[in-house]
């Protein structure tokens, strides 16, 4: 049995991997370049290289009760969507709580990491590292859980943009963005619309002369506050992210689904009147949340734009034919990419942010299954609670309570994985680790033996399978049983709102309870109690959910539920 | 007949009152203390005392079609919301296309307006002004227009702060806010729900530490965007701002138009659970458009808190018995007083922001109506084009073209309009000058004989009759006859969704026509063609409406409308 395990990388998806690792009665050791916890999520004035960077005002775009660690509540009174800052905070409280600091060793880099001569048998690691002075040190260890994030190197793009060594102006990549005041006064341009190229295009336009936001695609604009929400429950991440929901969505054909969200948003605002319309379809993209970027459009700080065709000299000549002259600034917001240069170059290539992964954590090929890549995927969701869940199922592979499927059953996988990616988003090296949160945790979470069972829960505890069925889906959901069961999930799961309305409780006012009139609340239990028997029927009578086979037609997806609509 | 008019002060207001002056053949001299045109729109890095002082970021919370004047539209490229600098350009364009600014004399300050000896006869007015210099001159002058706005004192209530003598930290009034960079870290408390005390709390809430909103009242909170707008009208000014929508309101109850109102308003977000809740209704309080506060406040960066209890070295306790600790600023948004140094101090004694003035223009006990302040008004909507129809008013009034009723007359007006007022409004003295947009503009434009006629306009032109009826209020509406009519005014009205639409085209994407289903339009249309009669038959038939006594209860509300309902 693996014994000692590598962790590499202190962020998020590493704390979550030692806890996991203690949890299962493990040995980490977290190797962590810089000199803190936090990776990504902790702010720093000068970028690091190899190394994902923020600006100062980032505020997360998913809900407190959506992005904590599923036996860690974040407290009532932090706010719904945290500033990087609290989001820290809580990453400390949490290494504090599960005492997770001492086995990190701080400003210890990986260099190499390879398969031991007797891998097939031993399944060990070689790890060799590197410390700050440049003195080396080789490790023998039991398995590894790779931690580095997918925000390693940022892409820039410059062939894609004629003339861009002419430019006069400066340029950089939306890393290496911090505030917007040494800019004001001035003229920007701000390519790509994804969450940091809004959020960047929105700040500096309070400051400059005039913010440009080109756009090839345009996109759907969601906002973290939900117009007229069932059940109050205000902010997006708890709206969307429900079983019942869910459930509606896999009978539902795609365009039906996608057709009733967009026009939803469109009563926002219309995305066409703002010069925002995509041709593609809302869940084909990946979402960009963004509160204020309508109103900025509104009060011409921010001009919508298309592509840029070439640069000339201080000028920027854009698709339709329009230049824009005096221009100071070009921010490149255009993502990442990830790569893994401490493995052997031939063991797991990356190419256009494509790597062969069996459900974004294992090399299918890998004799023994002691290595896992831990926060490999971009949820529409939060990716804490993934990382938590995927480490958790990774440390019982390690062990042996958990085996995985056969190498071809993987490769199939993947393959099914890649083709229903293709057929469902744009083509791009953003949509290339893609995944659902409560699909991909629910999958995750059966291998490991921690769904939570509904039909167990309707008989035991209707109050918390009401709430599991409608409720927000939160991490704590798969702590109720299995491996791992939490005492404290099912008080988490019930006291959900009172945490949300907690951080808005501020001045003496009648806070509202959720409430609905009964009439729907009925309808809706009837039908939600339909979908989960049949949902319950299906992740249990079909062993092939295993590898996750989505269906892929109408039929396909109404047919595991027919047993019981009839 | 008055010929020689003296214009105080080059902000909107004096440009407006110059150009009305020109139109009836007067002769304008306009004395501007500063060295430049815009008033309170022209930012200064620096506040000058007497004088309102903006913020680097302001944008107006009015539309491009609702704050301009009615004979010069904002062109199709400029925003719909424009920042102060636009607002600016917009101001020059206007005082070059009229040629506006060589009556002004710049760098002149206004020392003493007082009625010449022969006034009862003359009705003219010794003027003595100052240069920057301090070489004092005396003038004589025909007619005086005060346009010196209301934001001209600062008002700050510290004694109802017990222990501000012994706070360590900074404090200020909104005035001397300019840019949050420098409270970087900080922790901050804003006093004051209105548009200034919002806007600073959302703009410092992204570089503090911390930010606290203290609020007495709480406020309902609009956005410029309106969700789901008909028309796809997108903009709040462009949907409030219609007759049919006033029309609406004059026949319902007062409770039932704010109920309908408080809905949709909590739709967006719940008041009550983002601790904003007033208790006072959403007609009885000078709204607060704020785009970005719930989203602050779901992110925690500004917590909203009760009025403060005391302040104590660097600890603030609030009402609610919360102390707050290490506090390096108070922001003071506890808006302006205003005032008339220049006049005899028993001329138009001001208390308490109250002053007895006719329709907020002419004072009722003198003897020659040679005297008119110029938009000292606080309009639910834009105050430019209300100070042009005010200056078209005094204008015509000065030549004797259009009466003023008898003192008595005038003095039953300003007493009912205090108890309608008292009646709907919290008592405060941000409410003491407060005009309903169309309301207030019919009344005068009536005076002055260019209020739109509804009825004409049916049988002569059915196509600008429903822009009139159903479209927003636009200040063009007020140029299609009568005195100062424009020929342009009918194009303006019809092209009114071009520029807004214009402004947002940046990008090519399919632009929405305005549209929407033929039944409602057709009901609108047929209730709405009844109204109008009514309204017509209301106006033309009611010379009480002269001196708009607004008819208090639900039965006089619904009284003129009777015979057309039946």
């Amino acid at each position: 049995m693996s014994r000692r395990v590598c962790v590499i990388g202190g962020g998020s998806s590493g704390l979550t991997s030692i806890k996991s690792c203690l949890d299962e009665g493990l040995e980490p050791t977290c190797f962590e370049s810089s000199d803190d916890i936090g990776g990504l999520w902790r702010f720093k004035e000068n970028p690091e290289a190899d190394r994902a960077s923020i600006y100062h005002s980032v505020i997360i775009n998913t809900s407190k009760e959506m992005m904590c660690f599923s036996d860690f509540p974040i407290p009532a009174h932090f706010p719904n969507y945290m500033h990087n800052s609290l989001i820290m905070d809580y990453f400390r409280m949490y290494a504090e709580h599960f005492q997770l600091t001492k086995h990190i060793r701080f400003q210890i880099r990986v260099l190499q990491v390879k398969p031991r001569p007797d891998f097939s048998r031993s399944g060990q690691w070689d790890v060799e590292t590197e410390n700050k002075k440049g003195e080396k040190e080789k490790h023998i260890f039991d398995a590894v859980m790779i931690c580095i994030g997918h925000h390693c190197h940022p892409n820039l793009p410059l062939h894609d943009f004629p003339g861009i060594d002419t430019f006069k102006g400066q340029y950089f990549h939306s890393r290496d963005y911090k505030t917007a005041e040494e800019w004001r006064g001035k003229r920007v341009v701000v390519i790509g619309i994804g969450n940091s190229g809004g959020d960047i295009a929105v700040e500096l336009s309070r400051v400059t002369k005039q913010v440009f936001l080109s756009t090839r695609r345009g996109a759907w604009i969601l906002n973290r506050i939900v117009w007229k929400s069932p059940f109050l429950y205000t902010n997006i991440m708890l709206v969307l992210f429900r079983r019942v929901l869910k459930m509606a969505q896999d009978i539902l054909p795609f365009g039906l689904v996608c057709r009733l969200g967009e026009n939803k948003i469109n009563q926002r605002f219309n995305h066409s009147l703002y010069s925002l319309q995509p041709k593609h379809r809302l869940f084909s993209q990946h979402p960009t949340v963004n509160d204020e970027l309508p109103n900025r459009i509104l009060s011409g700080t921010v001009q919508v734009k298309p592509n840029i065709r070439r640069l000339q000299g201080s000028s920027v000549e854009f698709d339709d034919g329009t230049v824009e002259d005096n221009m100071d600034l070009v921010v490149f917001a255009t993502g990442y990419n990830f790569s893994f240069p401490f493995l052997p170059s031939n063991m797991l290539p990356v190419s256009g942010n494509k790597a062969n992964l069996y459900k974004y954590m294992f090399l299918p090929g890998l004799e023994r299954p002691t290595l896992a890549i831990i926060g490999l995927v971009q949820p529409l969701g939060a990716i804490m609670p993934i990382s938590e869940m995927q480490a958790r199922w990774a440390t019982r592979v390690f062990k042996g309570l958990n085996k995985l499927p056969s190498m071809d059953c993987m490769l199939k996988d993947i393959k099914h994985k890649e083709e229903t990616m293709a057929k469902r988003y744009v083509t791009s090296q953003r949509h290339t680790i893609q995944v659902d949160y409560i699909d991909y945790m629910d999958q995750i979470a059966y291998q490991v033996g921690v769904h939570p069972s509904l039909l167990g829960l309707l008989l035991r505890d209707p109050g918390v399978w009401l709430c599991v069925l409608l409720g927000p889906c939160t991490p704590y959901q798969y702590r109720l049983r299995g491996p791992g069961q939490w005492d404290g999930a099912r008080q988490a799961i019930l006291t959900t709102w009172d945490r949300m309305a907690g951080a808005l409780k501020t001045r003496p006012s009648d806070i509202p309870k959720p409430k609905q009139s009964s009439l729907p609340l009925t309808l809706t239990v009837g039908a939600a109690a339909a979908l989960a028997l049949g949902y319950y029927w299906n992740m249990h009578n079909h062993p092939s959910l295993l590898i996750a086979l989505d269906p892929t037609t109408w039929q396909d997806k109404i047919k595991p539920y027919l047993p019981v609509l009839w």
